[in-house]
């Protein structure tokens, strides 16, 4: 923290709290992608994808180092802080798990979509060095590319598969919606950041509001690009 | 393939093949780690060691594009060569599922180093440029380290641990010589370079007697590094 601009919103610990989770949830979230990833890697079809899929989950894990030194840095323990995440993250898998290769592949472009989204939405909020930390963890790595890539085959090979991934993307959402309102409902700062109870300028509830709308809406587009109905 | 050591070696197209199965090998051994890994960081104790373990398994499966692009320039195509020796290391890894944490830690050390220890032998009969490229794939990476010091701390908190986990070292060596025994049975080229029938000076089957009481050795001697009688 060096900046002067930094310290001005360090000073509210409330500020610092809700930071010191969003990067921990961050942080808790690459891990779990890394996980998740690592273990559709065994699902897949070819070498070849395996191998890729390997290299998306060894990106995720690779970025959760920058997270732990700013966590360190704001005084928290980083994996202490990040293990709180756990259950939010170990349910919301635990009620998607997919059953098969097509549904691994949609539920991490569609999750990570989400999730890279929202926190897109609230680094703007938030002071330029966490923004950049947050913004530098978000970039995609060709993981979006390649799951349209493939899904897009498997449909125009398997037309029924359609269907079947559209529902699935639905539920995604749903999971991923009741999970994120569950951990926010538990985390004071976090929930006070998001509602506007901490000084942040222009983010409200009417603001929240389109945000949700605007989280939705690019969801519709993700399942668009893979050639799947909402 | 430039220098002209290298053109004099690959005008023996038995010596070709036999580079290319083992470039293969050892590419197939980094993505398997990779999903080893991958699978022992879901039983790891603590976030910490989670993360510990997902970046090892990180550090492999990145190992492989340099693989891959050798394997392209001698002319083979790189995940059909890789993946002739899925049956190999899956035969491996079904006889020696881990049943816990530890078992996982002394499997990747002692499988990795015995590996390591069989290629970086083979890698000073070769070419200048494979040698190089298997010793760069080769480099322990911490790894090691973090085995020798988690089952350590292991087995002092728990004398007991140590017996079995001696004889689970011994089991993994036998099941290794049997299965490196049947793969190398099945690779004619890669038997003729081991038996000093491709024209490379100083290897011949008494050199290969000495090499494999050296990995034995070696084998012995991280045994002891584990705190474990052999």
């Amino acid at each position: 923290m060096t900046a002067s601009a930094d310290s001005v919103a360090f000073s509210d610990p409330v500020y610092r709290e809700a930071v010191v989770d969003l990067l921990a949830a961050v942080g808790y979230g690459e891990v779990s992608a890394f996980e998740r990833l690592a273990e559709d890697a065994t699902l897949a079809p070819t070498l070849e994808d395996k191998v890729a899929l390997g290299l998306f989950a060894s990106q995720q894990i690779e970025k959760v180092a920058s997270i732990c030194a700013r966590l360190t840095e704001l005084g928290a323990d980083p994996f202490t802080a990040m293990d709180s995440f756990r259950d939010g993250f170990e349910s919301f898998h635990a009620h998607t798990a997919p059953s098969d290769w097509w549904e691994g592949l949609v539920k991490a472009y569609v999750g990570d979509g989400l999730a890279n989204d929202f926190y897109r939405e609230i680094a703007a909020f938030l002071d330029p060095q966490t923004r950049d930390l947050v913004l530098t963890s978000l970039e995609d790595t060709g993981h979006a590319e390649f799951a349209v890539d493939r899904v897009r085959a498997g449909i125009a090979a398997d037309p029924k598969l359609a269907g079947r991934l559209a529902l699935w993307g639905r539920r995604l959402m749903g999971e991923a919606l009741t999970e994120a309102q569950r951990v926010a409902a538990n985390r004071d700062a976090l929930s006070a950041l998001l509602a506007g109870g901490v000084d942040m300028p222009g983010l409200d509830l009417a603001a929240i509001g389109r945000m949700f709308a605007r989280l939705t809406e690019r969801h519709v587009e993700r399942m668009t690009g893979l050639g799947l109905a909402h």
